[in-house]
């Protein structure tokens, strides 16, 4: 009865089995190997993006923050939910790579930005006045970090909107797999199609040990970001192990049937949870994770019978409704799920 | 016959074991593992240091920088070798993390530094004068770019040197077991006992898949540097893989019978190479790597039948002395360098 | 009829006396002329701060930018208003001098911030938590930028809130002068005995040409900021020419007799306004400053008659009534108050 | 006999003047007066650059800071002379500004670097490397610190050289005006026809209070430089008297006039001091300043009767023959500098 965060979960075995075959002599290093050069076309072809520049790092903040950074100057600005990772959970890390670009955070339901409130908070600034941090870049996050899912529809026009102020737009893609799956769509449809300029797709939340791709569709800043990378201590000279576990997450969609599962899992929770007197979500619920809440003493019950979730405040409701993020993953069996419910049930 | 980088070589049976004994259901995350907390007191016993705060990252530019970055703020210097790898190979790093730290370089042979060299440079500067750097801290490296190893001697009078202008010491450990097995001395001896501020205890060169602890021994630093990892990007969320890894690199003394066939095999290879006419080094060799010139017939028939390494210039010989970077590691065999040794030879 | 800012007045002619005095044969530079010497005597007895560092800067964004970042690490925050300058009009220029810290805004009622909103921002935020930028400091301004005055009484209320988060206080005294007047106090009750650790003392607003003094009550802060301040280009050579303005600043205080007519000047176009049909204060007024509103027709006909200020969005008023802001200084006169405000009325 | 540095000399009287003039009324800020658009013009004329984008800032280290971060990305390098002020006096300004790029030094008789030192330095570096800083951007001054001259041949030569690597190249005019003087060619001749991309006219230690103009030959780096310009904290708002100073430099060719006559100073100081008994020059002296040295019964009778300079150390010479840095300026009298020769002399 884990639902702390997908961070917590196993590696996939065929994850394992794809880095005991990787250790077969000697390998180039720093990403000339071929397997590199695999993973590169694959992605390519998922993503039918033929010329993107594809790249591998080992966590989500290297990922996030260099993907801003070649899109962000120091003197400029981005955009991003008040409530979004890069913002509240790396300790500053698009500050440190963009060498000091300003984060403006806006409000908005579901963790989600809408182009109205982009309009508004470009409304406060002037790209001409030499005063003011400019437009630099516009980070979406897809699933959330409260769990809901922007649709291609949606990440379409905030890419617009994003645009008519010579923003690009990263996403921040820890749960792409999640998101794709869950909007049911294709990850172009997601990604480029929808006008996004960077996305990261994340494996480390989806099985593997330590693994994002970062995508460029525009591979004029390849270069860029290879030295970035470099700079900041993100190439791996063992890089055979990254791209042996990224090319077992491609094999057979194995990235897609696992989001496939944690989602499924998430449903089912959501499902068990919502007869329980007092539940409610505190955020619309599309994939893996969602923030609820419900009395004290089913989560007294649950937690001394081992479960394990972070505590959240709950909202506006009385001191006895206490909230709870709670992800699933790969991972998560239908009997855990179960046996969590009628614990918080009683 | 691949003497190109220590790199490039596979990852040994027991990390790959305590990789997969590690992926064992839930664990946390972000370093609280326990795991982790075995690592700490391991080293902490390794290095009797038992005060010591022990992190790990994945690469060894990370762990340079990092550590550099908390003993320099950014109108301060670093004196470091002029072939040192934090100079020469990182694509700027240490400037990256310190907020614009200047390296000032210095000669030495054998990419070693001496105190003369470093009072002459630090002659050049003046602690109270605002228009100037001020003194940051001295980085070594041992085993050094070119392959000698400082003795805990030299070491010694190094930070002594450094400490008479108020500059801590680092020294890079990207292969600290060759060194420590190369000099016979302890780890406390190379390291704190010698003056050493802070090092880094490298994995991934060694048989590791990629894994570096830096050690503070001072513990008031340790927050300060978990908080520049973090916002570095160099935070893992499955944090329990590295711990794993050195875990396996810890026990029964892995890392030193490792680093200690690697510097054998270095010394079974120069002395099979010594008899080639026109051979020579360029640097001395006291552990696991070599820079040195034979004639071009040598490294033609060497590289037509498969060997790799890489071609280095020659020092002032003639045309067709050709040089060359030399690299055993954990798993060369007298094999492959008695088979080398005799087509260089011809 | 110029209400536009006091940076569009001209320098007091004592400021400029002292230039021209100042221009006598061959000084030491860099700061080390006799006039700082007395400058710093006579801050340190302004403020009553018998120990404190003081240093002279040409513009307000540098003396904020450098007073900031010896009190916030790249991995900190900076806790400021919403509308403060620092925010919002020095284009990330806290951001560039600390290295990337993190400027979190706080709401509050004419640009001041409460000791409430300050706990609640801070409540976000966890100090032991890695993932989170950390406590750095607090900004305060003050005359607040849309022209109300803190009393020395809520700085202190402020500056204690800080503390218990570990904060220092900055004050951003651009137009401190003016706020000590409103306020009645002395400058030390204004800012260390009411808890601020470094102020800047402005100048340029209130008749110099161009000369900010920044004053560290902490003096370990000293050397820090000098070298810092070298660092940015902002160490004069012929810095004998910021002393000369300082000089005649502080004689006889003047900074005291031009901050109180501007103050004057301020309360004078108020209440000549009041009288309006449709004229209201979008902001408390407390000195030189104010934001207003009124018809579009008064709009129209003070400015065909020459008037010049900043047009600013009305506050939810109907179309046609307009905002504006108003700023008076040590030169504006009874009679360009009187004409505007009757070409205001109509 | 003041020979200290031409930034102990008084501010020239006409520039007085003009302050004095400039102070008349109302002013528009931060740039946008008309004086600036007249000082743009009349550089343009000056320079037969109709195009370039002309700035003011303050101070030297500002000038040469912000004109190297516009042509140098955080992961690449400056070449610079290994005495050069951008290296050895500005407290890392440089790597501030630009967010931690690599000075790389290069040796070279009289602070001057030749094509060929710029090649060999180049060699040890392979645009393609990820691991290395990239190629940014070549810093020339003139007239050296050491006092020599470039000509514009030379600096065409050197241009070209920096081109071959993508460089772009940034000439430090600190003391340009006594550089187009003594090598008797002008402005456009000494910069941008010989292949400079950005310049500074120096005016501070020509007869100046403070203010150096930054010529941008490629006007599309202009918004970018007036963007790091703001957050840097050097955006004046009472820009006016920057702006007034550089057109009184500017009226009737006082720059010249003031270089012509320091020059002149300089030339006959040298020969003054050649029939002095053990003096020699360290470098060669083209200008106004220059490095000599002679024996130590000079020095003390010159500075028992006042004279002023900086001490240097003595080239291999005996120790009684110490040495001296000796600037002239445009307040340089004929008289003094008979009077100093005699005292040297004895």
């Amino acid at each position: 009865m884990i639902f702390g965060s997908d961070n917590m979960a196993p590696v996939h075995p065929a994850a394992m089995a794809a880095l005991a075959q990787a250790n077969c002599g000697y390998t180039p290093s720093y990403g000339t190997e071929d397997a590199m050069k695999q993973v590169t076309a694959q992605i390519r072809d998922l993503f039918a993006a033929p010329e993107a520049a594809v790249y591998l790092v080992a966590t989500g903040t290297a990922a996030n923050a260099l993907a801003l950074s070649i899109y962000t100057q120091p003197y400029q600005s981005v955009f991003c939910h008040e409530l979004s990772h890069v913002h509240m959970d790396e300790c500053g890390a698009p500050e440190f790579y963009s060498g000091g670009a300003k984060l403006l955070t806006l409000a908005g339901d579901n963790a989600q930005i809408t182009p109205e409130a982009l309009h508004a908070k470009a409304g406060e600034y002037h790209r001409g006045d030499v005063h003011q941090v400019q437009f630099g870049c516009l980070s979406l996050t897809n699933v959330t970090e409260t769990g809901a899912v922007y649709t291609p529809a949606e990440i379409a026009a905030l890419t617009a909107a994003a645009r008519t102020y010579g923003m690009a737009t990263y996403l921040d893609g820890a749960r792409l797999a999640n998101a794709i799956v869950a909007a049911g769509c294709t990850p172009a449809e997601m990604t480029w199609k929808a006008g996004v300029d960077v996305v990261s797709f994340g494996g480390t939340k989806n099985g593997l040990m330590g693994v994002e791709a970062v995508i460029l569709f525009d591979p004029q800043k390849a270069w860029e970001f290879e030295l970035r990378r470099k700079r900041a201590g993100h190439l791996f000279s063992k890089h055979r192990f990254l791209a042996a576990q990224m090319q077992a997450y491609l094999q057979d969609d194995l990235w897609c049937h696992l989001a496939r599962h944690a989602n499924a899992a998430g449903a089912e929770l959501e499902q068990a949870l919502t007869t329980v007197d007092g539940f409610s979500l505190q955020y619309r619920r599309d994939a893996n994770l969602m923030f609820a809440q419900w009395p004290r003493a089913g989560h007294d019950r649950a937690k001394t019978a081992g479960a394990y979730y972070y505590d959240m405040p709950g909202t506006g409701a009385p001191d006895d409704i206490l909230g709870a993020r709670l992800v699933c993953n790969w991972n998560t069996t239908s009997e855990e799920i179960a046996q969590f419910a009628a614990l918080v049930k009683g």
